[in-house]
């Protein structure tokens, strides 16, 4: 038995949720879900078998363990094709708030174009004074920014919820067509300014130099406020199926406005109305209207683990932990519930907590083996919470496949399995 | 000409040097660094062969750009091994504040073990309780938190300044062992405080699970504070190179005492004084004693674009970037110098500016193609600055190989060629 019983064990909420004190420095003692007690120190000290010889080389370009090889994007694409369609991130087996590049999800229209950087152009022209042509040697030159930042397919997650019946399948495989970069590039202000933008205009028409020429328009405000040409993305230069030599970046707004491999922003007076912004990413609602320009993603949470594709070994303490992110701002409190909802416990937030970038909120809790339902909710600095699955389903309707955001619960049977289940 | 001529296009310094608020939102107007005018409207509508059939598949994990292949680290081993050595982050090819796990640099003492998670231990023993076993499920279900900072090797950038003639090298090359990333781990002090560290208690000793058994003493006061079991680097499992399964990290200080492939951890009444504390990872001074135990790295800026390894296209506007760090805080300023040091002007933080994190700052530079000096220097929270290197040099001598933060300056020649220069 622990000398003190801190307070920190003490309930916070019910069915064993912990005080959020345990995450803050100082905040914890005598958990006991480590000490296996399986070995003895003598079998502990003896040396395994890497220690024996010496290891392997270093080298130019990293790779991860083979161990972890099963960590993998799941991709579904159109009938026919390899390329139109989406993979989906593993978020069950992430931690933190960054998403690495090889795991963040994708999403494409005609596949990745393999571009040649030193071939690539960037237009713009429309309504300015000037047309501007860039490489990426002279884009390069530019002041530029970063930003750590989500971005999120408008049709993430609708799968998780609108179905008569919960579907099985994991987390990432509902929930994963969203991920969170530190994004770098040039703020596309400067060069409309340099252009010189006419009084008339009032939007933007960007297109990717994918096959399917995707196109999106974008309310000139926005394209002034804090879009981005980004370059980078965690680091290094963009990879091909992010966009690859250079993207659109709009923090907050839906995914596919983002235009990868961007090679043309028109400036215009009205929105062109193109086949993805009107045939696609429109949603229809109950009364038999569409909704087009929905730009900015809601407000959100998954619990990531425990979450299905995990299992839990049994009884005992486990730590709750799940993204929050919102399109309108910082995140400003999650709450768990372990109880179906009866009852709830504020997580604690992982600092640094940032505009329109992911959160990682995390909790404690102390399973004790019977069925349960776990469950989160955010609230964004604008005060927007996460709806329930009814409340969302009793305005919008189950036609609709984009911006969906209600509160996810995951059902957890005594034998430690865990499902999506509709609560 | 522009319609207006903004107070960022005047000089804040001597040699080009443009006002910082150059990168804040609404700050900019009509560089013209991009407007190449080489092609007309008509051929940049021209479609380029990669729009005219659909792009390479969706994938389950992702690779780069087949034109980025030649951003590699420069491994470098001792003789007769290809694992006892370094690997340099080629810190010209990067931006932002991440560093991509493939190019964090590596140092390793005898390779790089290949461990099976399933069959890693961690033991805690010593001054203790009782003794503590952890396999990685167990360890993976404490609390966990996240902390982007950096970590720097001790013997970086000695290569930079010490020797008679500066050494002709990429910027990386030089200055490549640091990087930082988004950690997720345990925090030490919780396992800690469950084995009950014994009133006698002043140190600890971590042991890697490498061939080596590569191991250093850490102060009790260190562990209990900020240290972790880092398990997740910047959102995935770390890599083989960065200690999969497990890392200690201890924020701020000496790279190799953030123990790779950590497996045992003793609590102990005094240093152990190994092999990697007393024969390796101390200086020698000029008056022939010998420092042990300097476990912050110093306050450090490098200019990492233009750097050796890039070169300049020719007269006009460019973007100085950089990386700042300090292992007692935050980063205060960055001033950049166009001059050889005469005049100093203040560059642009990258928000956010975090503890023990590196600090992107960032310049706007018009070079007037004449041959130039360009260097930065930081100053952290607590009033630290980087020294000249005659400052440094006179202070410590040139028998030292550990913490070497001196000003780096870079001379740019007629050219455009990017040098390493002593100033």
């Amino acid at each position: 038995m622990p000398e003190r019983m801190p307070k920190e064990l003490e309930p916070a909420g019910g069915n064993g949720l912990l005080h959020r004190r345990l995450f803050l420095k100082g905040g914890a003692a005598a958990l006991g879900a480590g000490s296996l007690g399986l070995m003895t120190a003598a079998q502990a000290k003896e040396r395994p078998p890497w220690m024996r010889a010496p290891g392997r080389a270093l080298s130019g370009y990293g790779s991860r363990s083979p161990y972890e090889d099963h960590v993998q994007r799941r991709p579904l694409s159109a009938k026919g094709t390899d390329g139109a369609g989406g993979s989906w991130t593993p978020l069950e087996a992430l931690e933190g708030m960054i998403t690495p590049n090889p795991l963040h999800f994708e999403r494409h229209h005609s596949g990745i174009p393999n571009i040649d950087p030193g071939r690539h152009r960037l237009l713009i022209h429309g309504l300015v004074k000037r047309d501007l042509f860039f490489d990426m040697d002279a884009l390069s030159r530019y002041p530029m920014v970063s930003r750590t930042q989500f971005i999120e397919c408008s049709g993430n997650s609708y799968l998780a919820g609108l179905p008569e019946q919960p579907v099985n399948a994991t987390c990432g495989e509902l929930h994963g067509l969203v991920a969170c970069s530190e994004w770098t590039g040039v703020p596309l202000s400067i060069l409309l300014d340099e252009a010189g933008v006419d009084p008339a205009a009032q939007w933007i028409l960007a297109e990717g130099a994918d096959a399917a020429a995707m196109s999106r328009s974008v309310p000139l405000a926005k394209a002034m406020d804090d879009a981005l040409l980004a370059i980078y993305q965690n680091g290094e230069r963009l990879r091909p199926d992010n966009g690859y030599p250079v993207r659109l970046f709009l923090p907050g707004y839906e995914g596919n406005m983002s235009v990868k491999w961007l090679r043309r922003i028109k400036v215009t007076a009205a929105p062109a109305m193109t086949r993805d912004e009107t045939a696609k990413y429109s949603d229809l609602m109950p009364d038999g209207r569409t909704l087009l320009f929905t730009f900015p993603m809601d407000v959100k949470s998954v619990i990531t683990s425990p979450a299905p594709g995990l299992e839990l070994a049994g009884p005992g303490l486990y730590q709750i932990s799940g993204m929050a992110w919102s399109g309108l701002g910082r995140i400003a409190k999650v709450e768990v519930s372990a109880d179906r909802g009866a009852t709830w416990a504020e997580a604690a937030l992982s600092e640094p907590v940032l505009d329109k970038a992911v959160t990682r909120f995390r909790m404690a809790w102390r399973w004790n083996g019977s069925p349960s339902v776990i469950m989160s909710r955010a609230m964004d600095e604008t005060g927007a919470t996460q709806p329930t699955r009814d409340a969302l389903i009793a305005a919008k309707g189950r036609k609709f496949a984009y911006h969906y955001n209600a509160i996810q619960a995951w059902g957890i049977d005594g034998a430690g399995h865990v499902a999506n289940v509709y609560a």
